[in-house]
């Protein structure tokens, strides 16, 4: 068995390599629709560790099949996951694994924010800023780290170990569906998020939903003659609001550690065309969690509730009000703290970094529960320190990019096995 | 001088050419920025009065150059007014004429909420329905009626008549602004709004402004340690209703009668762009009158205040928040109830309708005040009857189109003078 030494000097080494493909990932600006120049160069990453990347599509039906989809309006055709398998050396007795991330990120918007481009990839000593670099370019970097490290040092898995770089996490997790319906499965898996060394077990689940308010439009000198949709919806966020609140109140653990753990997210709003016009429509998008002893199905009545409820308001009463729902539809998840490769990737993380790492239930979602609920593999997040995700100025911190490698490439020795290679 | 019914009679004959007219040019869908169709239908219909059709082009600069001018940020190179001159028969001793009308319609969105197509031009009965029947197509074609029918009898002005198609009455008035810059002024204007057979003598002031509010975007998992710029917004729209409840405490005559003559309208928001992220910008586009007693500088000074004491508000403390101006910065006027034009015009009116028109002061604005604040050119509105103009199923009533061009020819012979043409 190599020992912790060698290989956390042979992920070092690998940190000029690691630190290339990340500000190569996040110069390409892959926001939804616009993925696939990233996953061109996650496909040359793959085939750099002599891989054989392998394309796995996305297929509208057999998504909008599945009981974990969510509703999608946009068109998903030739949107493709990438994957590569690093075969195991027989006799291939270890427990296999999956290592994945997405290439998907949020807008930078509003980037006037920002004190510097954020697809510009800059440093700034041991930081790297970028949208995309921590949520979660340097965790996909840290997958190929791991793994070129250990093949530079002659060795090859036990088990069979899959590489997985999938779009669509921050709005479906429909790229991690589409892995689960092409049979991908392992004994477990890890995702590189940026849980800033934590170990992630638990995750609530998320529901998108829109409220549609549509008034009647008039012109502004008469404005009292029409039903403006922009203002009838003041009163139905403060009604989501409560409903926020409502969930907050009692939560179960280990969601009690949280002062608020389920988080409304009033995230878009469209409202009107013309100034002079009185605003007949106004569509606004929200994203709201859910525990993960809870059914996403149970949330959608309970917002659809406290919007009609929130009828009752004279504001409100004389408006047609619907919600609608496009994106997120996710139950939470959790594995248990105890199960085999939690104490695993815990200990390997222990032994990079020299402290033991949280263990964390996290009030974000992840595509960990798509692996887990629907895959069947155990799934686990675990990543390198990031600031501002979702934010502006997001950045990472480059040494926890290296020390994730880190603790994936022991993660690898104690869960896999390793053996030299043929 | 050719006496009333005969007068009446030549212009119901017009009635079929009229309302072909109409349905084509509410057939052209001439919202901002394609107002091209439109104008093009007007300067066939202006060639076939025999008249030659003279484009006024709007040039940017000299607009931005002129104190009536209002910000826009679009561009306008390339728009055209349409304008046609029925040049006086000589000795030219009468009162010269401007007829005007615009050929641009706001947004019919949401077009979900009409019974039928917004530019289908379908009719029912006495009513054709569609964006721009009323405001202003009707109007539009009431002016080339009237001319006809004076024409069919083999009459000519003995004033300059000058007929205006323009663009940008909803959005600046840049329009009519191009044409008093290219010199074009008269004793009378008449602006054929849908006033239902009112003739305007006052109107208000509007300014368009946006609020547009900056906040932190965030994780929605970590929505608190964003600020929603979506949901600051609300408490300055609360501001800003408050003070529109100022402005229409003590209105000054004749704006008493109304309960409400000063509006503000919410027209447009747009906020955030990703659900699962805490929407860091959001722009609010209004509308807000002013009387014609006040200037739009005072009213800017007054919104400016009044959402700088909304950020007193905890809610909108942290944000940054900033008034922009794009579009609408414009005076109110009002043309005396005894000046010559508007005792010419009541009492044409009064000749066509069998009774007496009423005189209204407008809480919406038109651009009567460009062509007398600007052009000198005494100014009024007087037109057909329409309903739901910026609304859903907007109509006009056709008999009131061809009401309005029988008062527009016995006016034209009233205030300028008729002869037979050479």
């Amino acid at each position: 068995m190599v020992d912790d030494a060698t290989l956390l000097a042979a992920v070092a080494e690998q940190r000029a390599d690691m630190e290339r493909l990340l500000v190569e990932l996040v110069e390409a600006p892959t926001v939804l629709g616009s993925e696939a120049p990233g996953q061109a160069i996650m496909r040359r990453a793959f085939a750099g560790l002599g891989l054989e990347p392998v394309d796995v599509a996305l297929d509208p039906q057999a998504l909008r099949d599945h009981p974990g989809a969510s509703p999608f309006s946009w068109d998903v055709s030739g949107k493709q996951n990438v994957t590569a398998v690093w075969p195991p050396a027989e006799p291939a007795d270890g427990r296999s694994l999956i290592l994945n991330g997405h290439i998907d990120v949020v807008s930078p918007e509003p980037a006037v924010l920002w004190s510097r481009g954020p697809f510009a990839a800059t440093r700034d000593g041991d930081w790297l800023y970028g949208r995309g670099a921590g949520d979660m370019k340097a965790g996909l970097a840290a997958i190929v780290g791991a793994v070129g490290a250990l093949q530079r040092l002659g060795l090859a898995p036990r088990g069979r170990i899959e590489l997985q770089s999938v779009v669509e996490e921050e709005c479906t997790g429909h790229g991690a569906l589409a892995c689960v319906l092409a049979g991908r499965r392992a004994d477990a898996a890890v995702i590189t998020e940026p849980t800033g060394g934590a170990v992630w077990t638990s995750q609530v689940g998320v529901l998108w939903f829109q409220v549609r308010v549509l008034g009647r439009p008039a012109h502004a000198g008469e404005a009292r003659a029409g039903e403006n949709a922009i203002e009838a919806t003041f009163p139905v966020v403060r009604a989501l609001r409560a409903l926020e609140a409502e969930l907050n109140a009692h939560p179960p653990p280990p969601y009690d550690a949280y002062p608020n753990p389920i988080n409304l997210n009033v995230g878009i709003i469209r409202g009107g065309d013309w100034a002079s016009t009185v605003a007949g429509e106004c569509v606004t998008h929200c994203r709201l969690a859910l525990y993960p002893d809870d059914h996403v199905g149970n949330l959608r009545r309970r917002v659809e509730a406290a919007v009609a409820a929130a009828r009752a308001d004279p504001a409100v009463a004389g408006f047609d009000v619907e919600v609608r729902y496009d994106g997120f539809a996710r139950d939470g998840y959790s594995i248990a703290a105890d199960a085999p490769p939690v104490g695993a990737l815990r200990v390997a993380a222990e032994r990079a970094f020299g402290v033991a790492p949280a263990v964390v239930a996290s009030t974000a979602t992840t595509d960990a529960s798509i692996l887990q609920l629907y895959g069947g593999t155990p799934a686990m997040c675990f990543g390198p320190y990031a600031e501002s995700i979702h934010g502006v100025d997001e950045r990472v911190h480059l040494p926890s990019m290296v020390q994730t490698a880190q603790a994936l490439a022991l993660f690898i020795r104690d869960w896999c096995g390793l053996k030299p290679a043929a």
